[in-house]
C-alpha cells in the first residue's frame, strides 16, 4: 500500500466531535477517485486532537467507506501504552498499515526513538510507515537513524518531512537513502509544496494533503511522475504555486481546511480548538486564488 | 501559592504505572522541608505521559501527602476538552492552582494560544500559572502575549522558560515584563541552571526541579535570594555548576531522575518509556560529581 498516491483527508470536527457524515463523504470521494491508499486520521486528520474512542470510530468509518482501498491510520501518542492500544484498535478496524511519528513531550534522543519503533513493531501484524515530521514532533531523523529503523521487521515505508530545495541535491539524497534501507521499504515524500520535486527525485509515494480534497488532480500528477513525464509534473505542480505560498505561511492543515470550508465541503469551523482556519483578508485572497485554479 | 520555592517532584513509574509509595515519599519529603508550594505532575512529574486516571490519582496522593502545603498540578493536553476534564479533576482533588503549557501537535499562533488560555480560565475556580516551555511545546511566548494572557482573570503567575544569560539584561527583562502585567501576577523562573540569576533579577518564585529532590538546599538558596544576599545565592548556585553541565546536555528531567536512581530514592528505571536516564560512563561521572556535592 505504500506506493503511488496516498491521500490524507481532513477529519472535520464540530465542537470536538467528528462530523461523521462529512468525514465519510471525504473518504468516499477518495475511493471513487481510486487513489492508491488513504491515510485516515493522519496529521491532516487531526489524530493528535482525538480521543482513543474517536480514533477507533474514525478508522472504522474510513475502512468501510474506502471500499477496498487500503487504509493507513496514525497510532501516534506520547504515552507508549496508548500507542500500543491504538495499534490494536487500528488492526481490529481493518487497516492495512499504520503511521507512527515519534511524539514526545520531552525532546527525544535517537536511541530513544529507535527503542520506540523497535518496541511498537514487535507488537504489530500490519506494516508500519515511519513518519518524519519535525514541525509537529520537534524531532528530526538523520538518514542513519531512518536506515536503522527501516531495518526493523514490519517497517515498510518512510515518510520524509524534508528534502533539499535544489533538484539535483534532492535526487542525490533520495538515492543515498535508498542505498541505506532494505529494498522492500518505500520512500515517501510529504509536504505538498515539495512533493513534485520528491517524486521526480525518485520517491515511491506521495503522502498527500492535497489529495485528501483533490484526489483526481493529485493522481494525475502522481501518474505523470511515475511515467517520468517531468514536464507534465512541473506544469501541474507549478499551477499550484499560489496554494503553496499559503502552505508556507500557515501550514498545510490550516490551508486545506480553509479551502474545504470555502468550497462548502465541510462545516465552518472544522478544525480542533484552538486551531483556526485562515480569516479576514487572507481568506478572501485564498478564495480568489482558488477561483483561478482548476482543482478537482 | 505562587511565591518563593515551588518544588517539582518526579513521578516515578514502573512499567508505565505510578510507583505510588515512592511518589508519596517524595511529596512527604517536600512537605517536611516546608517548601512554599509543590508542583505535582509537572514536566518533571511526567504529566504528559500519564492517563487521565493516573493524573487524578497522582494529584489526590500529592494533595494528601502535602499536608496543607499548596499543590499545583499540570492540566496540559493537546485536546482542549481533555484540558477541561483535567482541570475538573485537579480541582476536585483539592489543588490550590493549575499549571498550563500550550501543548499542541500543530504549531500554534499567538492568537490561538491566547484563545486557549481565555477558554480554560473561564472554567476554572483556582488560579492558573502560565507555563512557557519552548523545549517541550515548541511554542515561545512573546512578552506581549504573556502580558495579554496575564491580564485574563484567574491568571496569577507566569513560569518563564528563558532568561537573558547576562545578569543586567535579565534584570531589565524582568523589570520590563513586570510593568506589562497586573500587580497580582507573579513572575517565576524555571530551568534550574538559570534560576539563581532569575531570582536575583527579581523573579518572585523558583519553579524548581532540584527542589523536588533537594528541597532544603533549594529553600536556603531561595531564602537567600529573597533576603537579597547575592553572595550566598551565587555561592550555593555556583556549587551546582557540575550538575548544570549535565542539565544542559541531557535536560533536567533525565539528570534529576538519574540522580534519584543513583541515590536509591526511586526504583531503576523510573522514567516513562522511551525516555532513558543517563547510562554508562556519563552515569558514573554524574555519580562522582554527586559525591563531591553536599546536597540535601
Amino acid at each position: 500500500m505504500f506506493k503511488g498516491l496516498c491521500a490524507f483527508p481532513l477529519t472535520p470536527l464540530i465542537a470536538g466531535e467528528i462530523d461523521e457524515r462529512t468525514f465519510v463523504s471525504l473518504i468516499t470521494n477518495l475511493a471513487e477517485a481510486r487513489v492508491d491508499s488513504i491515510g485516515a486520521l493522519g496529521s491532516t486528520g487531526s489524530y493528535a486532537y482525538l480521543t482513543r474512542a474517536q480514533r477507533l470510530r474514525g478508522t472504522q468509518l474510513a475502512v468501510t467507506a474506502a471500499n477496498g482501498i487500503p487504509v493507513m491510520t496514525s497510532i501516534g501518542a506520547v504515552r507508549v501504552e496508548e500507542v500500543l492500544n491504538l495499534a490494536d484498535d487500528a488492526q481490529q478496524a481493518g487497516v492495512s498499515g499504520v503511521l507512527l511519528a515519534p511524539l514526545s513531550y520531552q525532546p527525544l534522543g535517537g536511541d530513544e526513538v529507535y527503542e520506540l519503533y523497535s518496541r511498537v513493531v514487535r507488537e504489530l501484524s500490519v506494516p508500519l510507515c515511519v513518519y518524519d515530521n519535525p514541525a509537529t514532533t520537534g524531532f528530526s531523523f538523520s538518514d542513519e537513524l531512518l536506515s536503522a529503523i527501516a531495518g526493523l521487521p514490519g517497517v515498510n515505508s518512510v515518510k520524509l518531512g524534508s528534502l533539499p530545495a535544489e533538484r539535483e541535491e534532492a535526487r542525490v539524497r533520495i538515492a543515498a537513502l535508498r542505498r541505506k534501507i532494505p529494498a522492500h521499504v518505500t520512500i515517501g515524500i510529504s509536504g505538498d509544496a515539495q512533493s513534485a520535486r520528491g517524486l521526480l527525485a525518485g520517491c515511491d509515494v506521495w503522502y498527500s494533503v492535497l489529495a485528501g480534497l483533490f484526489p483526481q488532480y493529485s493522481r494525475i500528477l502522481t501518474r505523470a511522475a511515475q511515467a517520468g513525464d517531468e514536464e507534465k509534473v512541473n506544469q501541474l505542480d507549478g499551477a499550484l504555486e499560489a496554494l503553496w505560498v499559503f502552505y508556507r505561511r500557515y501550514g498545510s492543515l490550516r490551508v486545506i481546511a480553509t479551502v474545504a470550508e470555502l468550497l462548502g465541503r465541510v462545516q465552518t469551523p472544522c478544525l480542533p480548538f484552538p486551531l483556526r482556519t485562515i480569516q479576514g483578508g487572507e481568506r478572501e485572497l485564498l478564495q480568489q486564488k482558488l477561483n483561478l485554479l482548476n482543482l478537482y
